[in-house]
């Protein structure tokens, strides 16, 4: 009968380890010092199988540098089994752990470690043929791969999911813009009736919202592509060769397609996640806007019968559990909740990233974390929001039509012919007497009907003369 | 001809003062070495005039363990000078210097002992009769006079602006409430029509969110009025004599009538400053309140004409530079960008709160200039609100009308009597073919005229059935 | 064969269920609706467990109203499974979904709708002889009951973990304290050498910090016990019974041996979460002291060689990948991290908190999620932190006294003596010419060898003078 | 004799207004209505004299679609002394107005149509010859003028402070790694002795962070560069003429010599300050950067006996009041407390960013006056750090070549020779008998003394191996 558990040693002695699993000592030390949290809290996989990407890029630049050929192969295998998810159940480490995301690292070259020795038919813990120090760790430390992974975890969900999402959003916007072209309506303010626009015009300011947070999210990411490895242990790039760091961020760049670089100075790298911070800065900046189009969708199809009602969005589900019939702007809710974490975020990531100290920031696995969710809230917050609320979004041109008839503020168009002030005393007047612009003007002996019908015309009131 | 500038020195030596300038070296050094920032950024007075106050209840105390009666005498009544604003060209230091405040405590301890000797008729910059570190800091460091005045400071204002401020407008809101009595409406959840309430229901919370953030300002008060004073360097009180700190705290709550007392442990006194973040996280919470109601009364009152449009604000101002006639909710918006700046000031509170290292916080200054104004801005954003915006805001109690009369959640009421789902199938009904909710009900069958005049009735849907 | 699925039912219409959840139309519309972020996002368990707590004690309520005893008695047994945690698996809804936790509610009434019914022998998804809506929901909505449960689950996990492991801190550092008496150490301000004070005292401030978290947490408790339950859709209690509320918090004050009231303004409750962002308020500043902490441990640590190094921590894992044979101060790294989170938390909630509109706040999952965050990371933190970090320390008392012995600060004992000008000129020519306190003092001649070792004596120099 | 007051109107009525004041009735009524904060809360001057600037060029634009000659000359004139600053005193308004600006904006077009009337001889609050809206205001909006200003403002503040002194301080930076070349000290991560590298290589990770703030600020600047003006009220343009927004773009470029542009999209530019809160991202990890190096220059410098005390700062000023001799690292005090601000101050601003209602944001005087406040204090502290604490920086050769012979992390160059475990093993065994590195190893036997010398050279260490 096997055993159900194995020992495995490390610098500090034997600990006890679950046969079913591949990781090490280092891994159990962790979840025994580390009861913090629970499965919410565990590091984001998404780092873990970046790791082991970086592992397999390493091996194959250090058989390049003398490392064995076979020990080559099965790291290269072992990591690629990690990067594919396919081992995702060893990896049972929490956030909270040290900062530097060391015991993250040794449990990705504990596995590594131990999955190669599978391979090869040898005893789980032996560390042989394949060390994870020694071997799977060859020319890195905790303090340049966890950062690199990090950055490549970042860069690769953006390109996948947030990028795609983003643009995703901005056609369908586009789309009604397109769509909602020659419906005039009134504008707001101040939340006070205000001059006129068109809907397609109001559409085209989320637009160039969402246009411009793509292109924020673009601009961060070259220094997102610049990355750690080859900094070792305190940048110096101590126990590696020359030309190592280029090779790995090669090779990486290669394997993911990309455009990945060295980073230009190490002991920034290390001791620093300003790229990160200024990358989450691109996320706030996102949120903001998308909290602008999330409200002003809200407030627009406010009602039905008691708001603005000038939008009508999808009915998706009961609104109410009391309150029957009642539908609610739900995927407005669920993106401006989104936009308010990622606000929360923006904090909790620049506060950590302003804490390094000397060669190394230890406040990493919370700020991955916090930024990966960031990302993925975005990223599946806006397919969302698209799908099942901006695509089905309707018209009440009816509404429309009447708020902008009973407006005051087409008084405006008569400033460049009565000026400010007599425009002024009609919009009162109109106002007082619950008249309507034209009555009040009439009334007030300002103008003639005929110049009224012929100044005061929405349709006039939405660009610049000529 | 008197000279126009006169030699100052400290342990560094000595330094040009301009004569018209009671101020010392350490300040004058301070000028030189801090040129940051500009007249916006001096360190708030209230902070210096605290620190007066102290020195005066110092002095008394110092007398008592030994101090010249004649030097005591001189530091009271220039104290008092400080304390009443009399001086207060005197100090020219801006917020962005030491982490400790110390140059604005010797900036104090300067100018009394200038002050001290002009009234002895001494020679300025002499330090005698009354030096500015042995005499007039006597027993005292910046260390622990520094958080004193802080919390001197805040707890003074607290009383004398804050409190009023929440109460007077927790009175106006609340004679609104009594106003408003019988006035039934629709109430609003996801921006979407929902059942009805009173107005004065709705104003009944507005009520009862102010009369909490006078309970929270409240609740964090005991902690303000513990003070620092007697800890001197670190906490220790090296250099003070046993009963000191007892004998400033009574002292000063004399002086103040405030219930000050000594802190029970002086080195979490000198070294955090979790008494201010915990007293500015009750501000936080009271501009999360004030920024709901200020939002809802914005949104209440929007139009004239395309909005909502039950309340009725009163026109304080043109509200536009081209839209003539138009007014704006400003009130509400001076009130709400006041929110938006104590919760950024909340992050900077806490992220200095937590800063500190050992025996000591040194992000003092910073701390203290954010929690003043906050204090500030909610005083009298909240007295100008009250004023200007609640006082003489009105009801349009045909809109509310009309509102309530078309709105379809009225359906609710039928639950008790037909079940949710069928009372779905009427608001559904009557939604999509542009009905009235009765003659939706009656259409599809489900009850009788009688009863549903009898059962759906807005004033007997306020309230729990008895 | 059974089908693997059914079709169940809303006013939407039909959906198809899988047959092995219990869960109805609702939920797996909402599974639909919120494709938005992974497993990572589900709404926490807590919300789930306490809403069913809260279907339990309305059911027993309701009975006294007129429920019939067999749909009252099913009610309570399928609320009691899923409080207990038995049925979990049944509620795979997202954080992301409406802002109202609508569709939880909803959630948990059908699953213990459907849980009846099975109880009872009947076909799944029939709502018969239990509905979720008329049953199981009946006396609430969403409105009242989300509100609800988020207190009780803040309620409950800061009783039974919260507030346990701080006491657990604060007892520890106690405890530390105690065993430090006697060892007198420098004193560091601005990070620089101060004057001396005894280890123990700089561990009364750590003490007096937590104190404070524990007093500041239970100070915000009063008004978390304030249940929204029985305010229904809007804050009046429609549809429900005169004398509801306060049936239904009697009833769960007794089934959780909680001080719960219900509240005195359910617009408030329902139209806020005010209560909260003040409860996270004191999780903030508890954020900030354990920052506090955990920075200065970090700091004493330092070393072992090349830093402070007058505290020594417990090994406890390998340190590094690349460096062998190095320890860090991990524990302090996953707590300081877990403060960065809260803080990021704080302005989250802070956000959400704010943007409540008319009778409704609808940020509310989003809230929670954070809240209870918090409350789970500075619970199990804290419990780590003192098991793993606090208890095993121990003290470098060679270095200490090394440090003691070289300090120019000690100077500060001669300002009573010597004046502060004459005492600074001793320091200062000690620290230019790199000789001892005394050296210097004598070649200055300003004071003899006795007076010197009479005055400068580190154990009169952490005190008053009697 | 001239009285004292004159009588000046607006749509309103009539109001009082000092007869030494310029500003007409709008400034007198906003006067009135917002009595909030004091002169520490007055808005931003150069936000005002960017309005100026922003008169001046549109009545050049103006003029040639027919605004009368005259009119046009006295405008430019009176724009211009108010841009230049000599009209200062005629802007008493306070930030906490409302939330569009409208009354600084009008306060502009009052002041410059008084101070033209009194340059044509006529008399004030006569609105002739110069119409304070219809001339000073002609084609322009509150709406797009103010967010016009506020980007002016910040775009001048930027390049004529912010990103001098940024460069200044790189440079001073870059002349300490230069001049550090050749010093080789132990690393430290984790606050922990780790491998060595050179003092000029920690310098250039601080060089690497201030090139990226530059061109991180650099990089937010296109979107700043994007005027609103020309849109108007709501974004449309109306009151304006075809080519007017791309004129006053173009002639503002002339003017400030500034790659100004119209905005692509107005309704974005007023709905929004998305560009703002980009670019005060980009301040938030510069504060950030600028925060790790504060701190780490404090640390390093910590001492001057009982610290690390390997940097030596420039003794500014006395650094207590009650110790004697002590100097403290108060630049960085000051810098890292501005550093604090400015995430403090990136709340707010997207806090306020985040709150537009369909075609305006009206957090404008909140945002702008965070974002200026930031700007001035990273620009002035970053000069006051270079010039009063780089700049004279020294470094303790003696005391950092004590570090490096001490510690116990050169054993990380035996990996390579002996592996992880076995250099692991040496380290430990030193640590605990207190014994160097090399006793240990040869106490171990597990290499030679020649060995030990050949492999373990700190020089060595600080790069990749060939």
């Amino acid at each position: 009968m096997m055993a159900s558990t194995r020992i495995e040693t490390d610098s500090f002695g034997e600990i006890t380890v679950p046969n079913c699993k591949l990781y090490g000592a280092n891994t159990a030390r962790s979840l025994t010092n580390f009861k913090i949290g629970d499965h919410r809290d565990l590091m984001p996989i998404e780092v873990v199988r970046c790791l082991a990407l970086l592992k397999k890029a390493s091996a194959e630049v250090n058989r390049e540098f003398g490392l064995r050929e076979d020990i080559a192969d099965l790291i290269v295998q072992a990591s690629q089994e990690v990067f594919e998810g396919r081992l995702d159940e060893h990896f049972p480490l929490v956030i909270w752990q040290t900062g530097s995301g060391t015991q993250t690292n040794m449990n990705v070259n504990e596995v590594i470690s131990n999955r190669s020795i599978q391979l090869a038919g040898g005893e789980l813990g032996s560390k042989a043929p394949v060390h994870p120090n020694d071997h799977v760790n060859m020319s890195q430390s905790s303090n340049d791969t966890f950062p690199t992974a990090m950055h490549l975890a970042v860069a690769m969900e953006t390109h996948k999911h947030l990028l795609p999402a983003l643009t995703k959003l901005k056609l369908a916007l586009e789309s009604k813009m397109k769509e909602f072209e020659g419906i005039i309506k009134i504008g707001r303010t101040h939340m006070q009736d205000a001059t006129p626009l068109s809907l397609s015009q109001e559409f085209s300011g989320y637009v160039q919202q969402v246009t411009n947070s793509i292109e924020r999210v673009k601009s961060a990411l070259p220094r997102v592509h610049q990355l750690a490895a080859g900094g070792t242990a305190v940048g110096t790039g101590l126990n590696t060769r020359l030309g190592f760091a280029e090779k790995v961020a090669s090779k990486l760049s290669e394997l993911t397609g990309l455009p990945l670089v060295t980073s230009p100075n190490k002991f920034e790298s290390l001791a620093t996640n300003d790229a990160l911070v200024e990358f989450h800065g691109s996320l706030n900046v996102t949120a903001v806007s998308l909290m602008k189009i999330g409200n002003d969708i809200r407030l627009l199809a406010s009602g039905p019968r008691c708001g603005i009602g000038e939008l009508i969005l999808p009915e998706n589900e009961p609104g109410s559990s009391i309150m029957p019939g009642k539908v609610n702007p739900t995927q407005c809710e669920s993106l401006t909740m989104i936009c308010a974490q990622v606000m929360g975020n923006n904090t909790a990531v620049t506060f950590g990233g302003s804490q390094g100290h000397c060669e190394l920031n230890v406040f990493r696995p919370m700020i991955i974390s916090n930024i990966l969710q960031s990302v993925r809230l975005i990223s599946s917050g806006c397919v969302s929001f698209t799908d099942k609320c901006i695509v089905g979004m309707e018209v009440n041109r009816e509404r429309i039509q009447s708020h902008l008839n009973h407006s005051l503020m087409l008084v405006t168009a008569l400033n460049s012919h009565l000026g400010y002030d007599k425009a002024c005393s009609i919009a009162k007047h109109a106002h007082r007497n619950k008249l309507t612009l034209k009555e009040a003007a009439l009334e007030l002996g300002l103008l003639t009907e005929r110049e009224f019908d012929e100044w005061v015309r929405p349709e006039l009131m939405i660009s610049p003369k000529p």
